[in-house]
């Protein structure tokens, strides 16, 4: 997950004189910086390159910004009409320093390390372009798109060619792998989940693999539970990552026989650290290490976590043997 | 769902004169009139009593006040020693309100008419007082579960207690079927589910069936995905109320062959209306009604929710044949 942040005093220190979080991850080499620094510290197998989900509105001209304890703010796009004001052509050199961030951060890191690259998925990115922020029923966005699907189809569409575009991009700019985020989509309903969550990542995936059929594609849909045999089907995905309340035993029978699965510690579990820490993370080894697996976390880490309880973990995992 | 609320205007009448919400909750006679308000309007087969699950909090001595735009706040307790400030005798007294407001109820309301009491489960009622409120990662409930278990038990333990002496007393009042809110289950990793979600409640039942064996019980572990197996195999469970992100494929052939299932539309389809809502809710009928069914949202009606789609809604299903 993400795995630059808040808990690094390291971090802490650039991100206090580097202007707005965005401004951050629009300058290369702070956003590079940040992206190594947790790497440097842990020595992790993976980086995830230092960005947001949210720059793909911004790129689009729907400007976004972040306001201390509320979270990002957006002008609301709810009609048909509004989206006119969206502008692919800009979406290149907007994202430029991105790009240039992932350029730098793969020449500095080492060969074995990855380089992850990676964007929101059409669905989750609407929700916040609809809503304005972030929601607690997604009113706004499940209402346009249950009511008017051809209309809300279209800004799905613009949002598939955009994050395509971008995914590709990155993988040019040194991204060895991609992850795709669709944090809300276990919020959909039955069918609107195939119709907004499942098909819209499947076209990305086919017009990524046009372009760089050899890339890894990791799928996050978060709190899908049961569906995420849909994503785990899909052609082209190689892993899945496991929010925190899917069943072990259920992906071990499931999902690691189609695809890799990573996860799926609870953050607080890193936060609360000792023998908690250690019996939860063990569990998770035991029941998947049998098959393809990344041991991870199932969301961000928190910020109030202490580092050693980070360094603490990376040697129960590494140390583990079966 | 909750079926009392504010996307009536005769409850929206009634409550700008009633003082706090909680005030409207504790003065029988309101609480009672805006419980049959939308069986009167809609003719719905059951009535829930119009109470809230942070009425248990409240009656143990932890005040809960509402906040305009925020939800409930409470002042958090945190540590084992804090517990003592919660008084369960104060309990049965504190409660006597919600449980005239269920006598008045059923003298009311037609013999056909179910009436419905209920509570929160242990682990939701406890995130909102440990965290003070609503909360976004539940980051002190679960550091705290997680990291001092016994200790954390020893709240939980409170609420099995006040929980089901609560439920019992309200069937002793008229309740005719009892439904208990786990809200904030599916937010749990795999082993703490059981412990905090599935264990307290199953103790719960236990109880409530030894002084009351006879009434059914309708559990709802919110987002729990296909953990929901482990609620629908408890001893005494009668049915569970599914959310609107479950598989109804999976729940025909897993979960209808157990209890009956209760749910699932969107509530956002209640607010668009016109045919998605008919699809949807046909497409929930065709799934589930060849076995033990009640049609319900997988949530509560939103605010702006139009009052003629609620009555079209009723008339798809009354009016619905195999």
């Amino acid at each position: 997950m993400r795995q630059a942040g808040r808990y690094l005093p390291e971090y802490r220190e650039i991100r206090k004189d580097a202007g707005t979080f965005l401004d951050l991850c629009y300058t290369p080499d702070l956003a590079a910086e940040v992206t190594l620094q947790p790497i440097r510290r842990y020595g992790f197998d993976a980086a995830i390159i230092f960005s947001d989900i949210l720059v793909i509105p911004d790129a689009l001209g729907q400007p976004v910004s972040f306001k201390e304890g509320v979270g990002p703010v957006l002008e609301t796009i709810r009609t048909v009409e509004e989206l006119a004001s969206l502008d692919q052509n800009r979406l290149s050199e907007h994202l430029d320093p991105v790009y240039e961030a992932l350029r730098k951060t793969r020449r500095d890191l080492s060969e074995e390390t990855t380089l992850i690259g990676f964007a929101g998925a059409p669905w989750t990115v609407a929700t916040y372009m609809v809503e304005g922020g972030t929601s607690r029923d997604f009113a706004n966005t499940k209402r346009w798109a249950f009511s008017a699907p051809q209309e809300f189809g279209k800004l799905i569409d613009i949002l598939v060619a955009s994050i395509t575009k971008h995914l590709i991009a990155q993988v040019e700019a040194g991204a060895d792998a991609l992850q795709i985020f669709d944090s809300w989509a276990g919020m959909l309903p039955e069918t609107a989940f195939d119709q907004w969550c499942v098909d819209p990542i499947s076209r990305i995936i086919s017009g990524v693999k046009k372009e760089k059929p050899d890339v890894p594609i990791i799928v996050f849909p978060r709190l899908a539970g049961y569906r995420y045999l849909k994503i785990a089907a899909l052609e082209g995905v190689s892993a899945v990552s496991l929010d925190q309340t899917v069943s072990l035993d259920w992906v071990q029978r499931n999902l690691q026989n189609k695809v890799t699965v990573q996860g799926n510690l609870d953050p607080i579990y890193l936060l609360a650290g000792g023998d908690a820490m250690r019996a939860e993370a063990e569990r998770i080894l035991e029941t998947l290490s049998g098959g393809p697996f990344i041991f991870n976390l199932g969301h961000g880490v928190l910020p109030p976590t202490p580092l050693d309880n980070v360094a603490e973990l990376c040697e129960i995992v590494s140390g583990w043997q079966r």
